[in-house]
């Protein structure tokens, strides 16, 4: 199933996001080079897993999302920003798209990793999603890693949240992966900490089963960034994956179809990597923090143009 | 905008279900009759508003739903299945597919209606989706009915969920409706007390847009009602729409394209309405308690063929 009679095919593509956003060169210290560092970091954990032969596309995004949890600049896992009530409640979820098994988590405030979780919904229970305690109660015994509430602050998101208690806040911030592995198999996931000051319960589209995150080995992976709310209401990645299954369309020109022509304007972004192992990065914000990978030596981060 | 100049096109129409599902005639007493009747009586509670020149097809599924809700026979609202801690968690969404604003509650305890709840996180916040206590305690402060969990419980679904103690269930059910009002909008929504015996946090697809839900009034109105999981991993609701918008298909021809050649065998149903006001009711179970009625003197319900 390797791509060896087309050379310029390649045998396995990564790209990975932390967020599209309305962020200008100003408003990053250092013009990101710090963020980029992270990025490339989390890409070449992701490189390393499907240059192996027995590296899965799922085991690559698990591990990308992982590291983009654990840094703390992003909104995801530790760094995450504060609920209205002052806590973190966390969302993810994850899809295989040889089998199109899915597991989601929203509101999870107890999971170190919270992609981990949604992997562990999709492998060790018959369901897609777990919400709320429920979901924290199967964390509990599912041998992921736990940690108090007050894990995932920094002082960065607290002074955002103290901002956002006098005014509303339209910050967003998430972090996503999608991957082609050797052997044709395509996975995608996303991992965010929602809005800052955001009601408690609410749940926007990474945990969101064609909203944020979907994956089918017949037309391609995706991950989502922006707007949760406007992500969910134009079921953004199952419709670009239908679109391509049943409108002829490749991944390019549906993406760019959607966001641009239906999406309202600067509502975010989307990753995604087809069958041939194509990668889209498209956004609508003034940037996004992305990265880029795979068999052909290609190795880039970027936040702007 | 009334379809006038056309005597066969229907100026209004209107759909529901109340759960597709893999049971016989033996297993309905009586033949079903007190279901059909039950589902007459919501049938024309939607139609009288339909009938109404102000009357919008958001309001008529809204109650719609909660008289299939009050029904204590159907799997939603009053009736609903018992989670495996022996309580009721209720799920519902609504959407307006005239401007794709949608609502939808998860998991929640304490709203009698689930349906309307969902309308007002559409209408009241500026978020798509609330779950577990944080939908509690929205609905506390949206002047929604509330009642005791024990308002949900029923003789029948109490002894369902005790012999599901002692095994496993994959019993299923939903209540659901899509309109289409003289103003050319369509309206879809679907309420569900979920699987019988489910974990705690479980969500299916029914508060989930574009897997149980979707509305757009370029393409369709879709509710669905089967194995939740496996309509949140086909997205069914959103590519129904988006094989219709982009690929060129009919509402049948797109619902039977999904159900019949992607999803597994006698796995669900769904209900659905294109902008002309053609009526779809599809399932691959053994039957579905459906009703249908149009402007044209259409009235019906049904369970098997």
């Amino acid at each position: 199933m390797e791509n060896v009679g087309d050379p310029s095919r390649p045998n396995w593509a990564i790209v990975l996001h932390a967020g599209a956003g309305n962020f200008s060169r100003d408003q990053l210290q250092e013009s990101g080079e710090p963020h980029r560092a992270a990025l490339m970091m989390a890409l070449k954990r992701g490189r390393r897993i499907l240059q192996s032969e027995q590296g899965t596309s799922l085991t690559a995004v698990e591990i990308v999302v992982r590291a983009l949890e654990d840094c703390p600049w992003f909104n995801a896992g530790r760094g995450s920003v504060f609920t209205h009530e002052g806590l973190h409640e966390l969302d993810a979820s994850i899809m295989d798209g040889r089998t199109l098994a899915c597991g989601a988590v929203a509101n999870t405030r107890v999971a170190q990793h919270p992609i981990t979780l949604a992997r562990r919904v999709m492998e060790q229970t018959p369901h897609v999603m777990l919400a709320g305690a429920g979901a924290d109660a199967f964390a509990a015994g599912s041998r992921v890693r736990l940690v108090p509430n007050s894990y995932f602050s920094t002082p960065y998101r607290r002074r955002q949240w103290e901002d956002a208690l006098s005014s509303t806040s339209d910050k967003f911030g998430t972090v996503g992966c999608v991957a082609l592995d050797r052997h044709g198999n395509l996975a995608a996931g996303t991992s965010t900490g929602g809005l800052t000051n955001k009601r408690p319960g609410r749940v926007g589209d990474s945990p969101i089963i064609g909203a944020g995150t979907y994956a089918n080995n017949r037309t391609c992976g995706i991950s989502a960034s922006g707007i949760g709310e406007q992500f969910i209401r134009h079921a953004v990645a199952a419709q670009i994956s239908a679109m391509i299954e049943f409108g002829g369309r490749s991944l390019h020109q549906a993406a760019h179809l959607l966001l641009d022509k239906r999406l309202p304007q600067r509502a975010g972004g989307v990753i995604g990597i087809d069958p041939r192992g194509n990668i889209l990065c498209h956004y609508t914000t003034s940037g996004m923090y992305r990265g880029w990978a795979d068999s052909t030596g290609r190795l880039q981060t970027k936040i702007w143009d």
